[in-house]
């Protein structure tokens, strides 16, 4: 099981810095009515705490044909529908492409030059294309879908047909109504299960499967850490403890950017997966933490400086690894050099894991509150651990910051003055403003 | 010329959460004394400005011994010595290895998965390893190298020499030492020049040059955009405008995140790129803005959402692409679907570019400060030019912030005690102290 070490951010250790046990103890009672309301399921949206019981057949179906009969598996998703996907991919499969088949490719923006990029190396011929969108109108998605379903049915005539995997609403929107029509294959987001919190959904799974990873591997570890955050009470519940810490340092020390710092590189697409998590789920109503992507130990030459020497207004919160499968020892050479004979003996994982504790430690000296995930290992099981407490956890925190944590009413401007732009029947009057904008701009350039 | 559009970070446009035009007149007379320390050369760390005018027949001659004698190209390096490498990488030459030759692998952390993923798809008998450090000392890049070395010479022998191409101080350090040794190739960084504003020496220029980008294109792009910033007048000069509008941000609206968007994929690296220096410089004695790394429109469904509606901590700086140097148009296809058939004949570049300037607008009505660097289009030239704009930027906030922008005095700590953990002589006391805390951290885990 993955631990959460939180000594670093107790008074005990860091002093006035920290949050002391008392505060943490006086904090029950509201985690209770936070849990209260996962318990009582009291939002549609907490349907993603089924997802950890479902069965996989039809997933493992699909992938199946998909290994059997392409070299090449394109997602095309932004958001929740993309994020999920890499994080497996990179933590499971790191630098899949240069070694293994099918090979990935993950479309997850509308830049002209990576899709043409894309297409000069994946012969179509020999590729599938899984599009994911909950509701099914999502407009990157769907113009990248629009263009490969046009080349795919140029290359491929007829048998295109049999190449797109969609992943949306089992009942509603545009690409349900496209998958009927031409009777595509699918899978289905249950209803309720918001893009953010889809990962062990079809949206996830199928890329798990794609790249030879048992699926319910990520659910065995997603329900073992379920079974571990039952209870309210905070000092065992780690998923409830870490929303908790972080959301009292809001409050109680101004410290409300939260940045994770994974020592592993294949874990750093999980880091940009809770950055969209976090963010999206808590920042409303003027409040909210920042989230903030990072990686050890590559950063200590990038961020460190300024988590320990900038404004006071971070938590850092590491995830140290404990065996990274495998391991290189740094071998007996440039011994008259004292300045690097020292690292002579030593493995690779003995310094990144020296550097990691080494910079938990110099946090706290300076009285720098921090934390750390110790993951046992980087697989499917702790990854699926790790999607789910850091999906409670959200929710969790979300319920203490009494916000909605499943909506995000604030990218609706953007989208209403794109759609303007772009012809969209009835935002014509967005057209008008965004022109209307741009002539108020010009003085301002240089 | 690449343009700095500042309208929505003025009162004028987003009301009372802007600056006015007077206060950045006003702010002319602080911005002449931080001039002045910048063309008096007040520090010796200001000599990254006169790498906007060396020569590089050596850079050249030995770009392309590598690129003719070898087809991977593997650069050791951390912070500095990796950032701006792999900025240009991406930005010049996206997916890189999936198509061209040299292939090029940044190992730029201790992570030994990575390395042996690397080393089982880079044959060592066509591999050149580039080792960048400046001090010679960096452990991570230290511990690489002594693999490498080993291993290079296990498989090549006495040609493994001629393999490695060392970068780093003309005289002192250990690398330096090694290369005199057994003479091997090296490149200097000229003294002054601190890792993080490096990337213009031949830190970053050897790669550019083995990718087979003219790196005198990037010259002169950085020397285009100082002539464009010799002047004080803040409203005359984009580096020191950038900078004051950042630094008055924060003082005056007590917002101290910088967030940098590239609508781009290709220029998300330079964006990391930019959160080092910034982060690193500007953050000390309880100051500094924090940037953040980011990119369109990706997070406008990850991050936008915070932008919108979370805490009023943020500027959003966007970088807009004018040209992406192709383009793909959406097809006539689904026409019965309305809620897809309106992106039918528009083009991605058509689609991506709403999209950004639809995110300002949304951010600007939200009376949340924005402002955009447009580029013309994605090439050396203009990498460049930002690599010149966002260094001079830097230099002249630190001036402004009164800390002195080159140095790094936060890592030390977790350096020595990295040292004391790895059995460096001289740091015997360190250990100590991390064998005492990991007993008193016990306590807080669950």
């Amino acid at each position: 099981m993955i631990e959460l070490n939180f000594s670093n951010m107790m008074d005990e250790i860091i002093g006035r810095s920290g949050l002391s046990e008392s505060t943490i103890k006086d904090f029950n009672k509201t985690a209770e009515n936070a849990h209260a309301k996962i318990k009582k399921r009291l939002r549609p949206e907490l349907a993603f705490l089924d997802l950890l019981y479902q069965d996989t057949p039809e997933i493992k179906n699909i992938a199946k044909y998909i290994r059997e009969n392409t070299e090449n598996f394109l997602l095309l998703g932004i958001g929740g529908s993309a994020l999920g996907p890499r994080a497996i991919l990179e933590a499971i499969s790191p630098f899949h492409n240069l070694q293994r088949k099918p090979r990935v490719f993950i479309y997850d923006n509308v830049d002209p030059r990576t899709l043409k990029n894309i297409l000069s190396f994946a012969d179509l011929k020999t590729t599938s294309v899984n599009v994911i969108s909950k509701s099914g109108s999502t407009a990157e998605t769907a113009a990248s879908f629009m263009i490969l379903w046009d080349e795919m049915k140029k290359v491929l005539g007829g048998e295109a047909f049999r190449r797109f995997i969609i992943t949306t609403d089992p009942e509603k929107g545009n690409l349900r109504r496209i998958v009927n029509e031409h009777c595509l294959m699918s899978l289905s987001i249950p209803p309720g299960v918001v893009g953010r919190y889809s990962v062990l959904s079809p949206v996830g799974l199928l890329l798990a499967e794609v790249i030879g990873t048992d699926s319910n591997e990520l659910l065995k570890g997603a329900r073992d850490m379920h079974e571990k955050c039952t209870e309210p009470d905070l000092l065992k519940n780690p998923a409830y403890l870490f929303g908790t810490l972080l959301y009292l340092m809001d409050k109680e020390k101004k410290r409300n950017i939260d940045v994770l710092v994974p020592y592993a590189d294949s874990l750093k697409p999980l880091s940009e997966w809770f950055c969209q998590i976090w963010a999206e789920s808590l920042g409303k109503e003027d409040k909210g933490l920042t989230p903030y992507p990072s990686l050890g130990t590559t950063d200590q030459h990038s961020q460190l400086q300024l988590w320990m020497e900038g404004p006071e207004d971070k938590v850092l919160i590491f995830i140290r690894v404990r065996d990274y499968g495998s391991d290189i020892k740094i071998p007996g050479v440039f011994k008259e050099v004292e300045g690097l004979s020292y690292l002579s003996g030593h493995t690779l994982s003995e310094l990144i894991m020296a550097e990691e504790e080494a910079t938990e430690l110099a946090l706290a000296k300076a009285k720098r509150p921090n934390m750390t995930i110790i993951v046992p290992e980087i697989n499917a099981y702790h990854l699926g651990q790790l999607f789910h407490f850091f999906e409670l956890s959200t929710a969790f925190t979300g319920f203490l910051y009494e916000i909605n944590p499943f909506n995000q009413p604030g990218v609706e401007e953007g989208k209403s003055l794109t759609y303007g732009m772009m012809g969209k029947k009835g935002y014509e009057e967005k057209r008008k403003e965004v022109e209307a904008q741009r002539a108020k701009r010009d003085r301002w350039v240089i």
